[in-house]
């Protein structure tokens, strides 16, 4: 059975990413500590095209999260490139160069519509402008059995979570406090759903805790 | 060397209280799930005078938080009774009846003067008016070596890290979005300190989280 599911990297006092996010440092002040876990992972390294690297407890999940996914979900501020319309003469195409690593259908929700932005490596960026339930319905039938991967950021994640959509949330905890920056769960809207902790992997510098969403 | 280390349960949503705390529900709703994975604890239950119980792996982790603990800390909230000067017909001596759990001297934050309150199974209650830090030296000093315990709450913390009087932070991360609440770490004031992860225990309904705080 398909599953839609989210991994995100989050401080232990709560944040995705740091305060003052810029075009140079889009994670924010300290944002980029978040995902030294993976960014050092041999397996992550080969996926993005880059050599070296190293195989800890993460390394299994790494890859077991990157199997079987057919399509992704993202917000437009994780597409990037500012809020507002797409411009015309130079659009932004991403943060991730010619060869994205996501090998799938992206999914991108934004208020601005915009032609579909096929890249390398089977990654083909869609930009819908009718809602999360709507970018769920495409991703869904676009994954064709697969599982959808929600890859944020925080508004988008909880927007499926209020809407009832996420079957798993994997969230990789680091052992940092940014003090400030983008919460995963502000106020969060309504009764929150319930959580079942289905696997907690301890590993150097990140805690990877999976919950099954209860509906 | 003696620690100060500070264990506290916290949602995966950053809560250690749900919304709308009250005489009843000191905990706020929901709030009482925190503490499920330690009140089903067998070792729990012995330390408060109740039979039956389980061994988890807490169990060990329980165990070892609860040794060799010298003194503890707490914020007026957690001491409880409401804000305000102490009833002096009626005063409140705290939520947990004749024999605390605590069997050591318990320093008090709060604005409000009182002589100590000494409660059986040696939990001495000693009310504190001029600070944290103030606390801390008299916590340490009654402790003679063994280690300090701050046991809450939210803001007892934050003064605790925000003075740099942490030595370690051991979290109980409970796969539970309380959606609301008293969160563990607002805005923390100035540059948070760096954390180092030191040990993690998966457990049923928990995850123990356990960190060093660098100086």
């Amino acid at each position: 059975m398909a599953q839609v599911r989210c991994g995100i990297s989050m401080s232990l006092d709560g944040y995705v990413a740091g305060p003052d996010p810029s075009i140079e440092q889009p994670l924010g002040v300290g944002g980029e500590q978040l995902h030294e876990w993976v960014v050092k992972l041999a397996a992550w390294r080969t996926s993005h095209g880059r050599e070296g690297g190293e195989t800890t407890a993460s390394s299994a999940l790494f890859e077991r999260r990157t199997a079987g996914v057919g399509a992704h979900v993202m917000g437009r501020n994780m597409f990037g490139g500012g809020p507002g319309p797409w411009s015309e003469q130079d659009p932004w195409n991403g943060w991730w160069g010619a060869e994205p690593p996501f090998h799938t259908p992206v999914f991108v929700l934004t208020h601005h519509a915009r032609e579909p932005l096929e890249l390398e490596g089977g990654t083909t960026f869609h930009f819908v402008t009718d809602g999360v339930e709507a970018a769920l319905v495409r991703a869904r039938e676009a994954a064709g059995g697969d599982d959808v991967v929600i890859g944020g950021g925080a508004e988008t994640i909880q927007q499926c979570l209020a809407a009832g959509l996420l079957d798993e949330l994997q969230l990789d905890v680091v052992p940092l406090l940014l003090g400030g920056g983008t919460r995963l769960f502000g106020e969060l809207d309504g009764s929150p759903p319930q959580l079942e902790q289905t696997d907690v992997v301890p590993a150097p510098g990140v805690t990877h805790i999976s919950c099954r969403v209860m509906r």
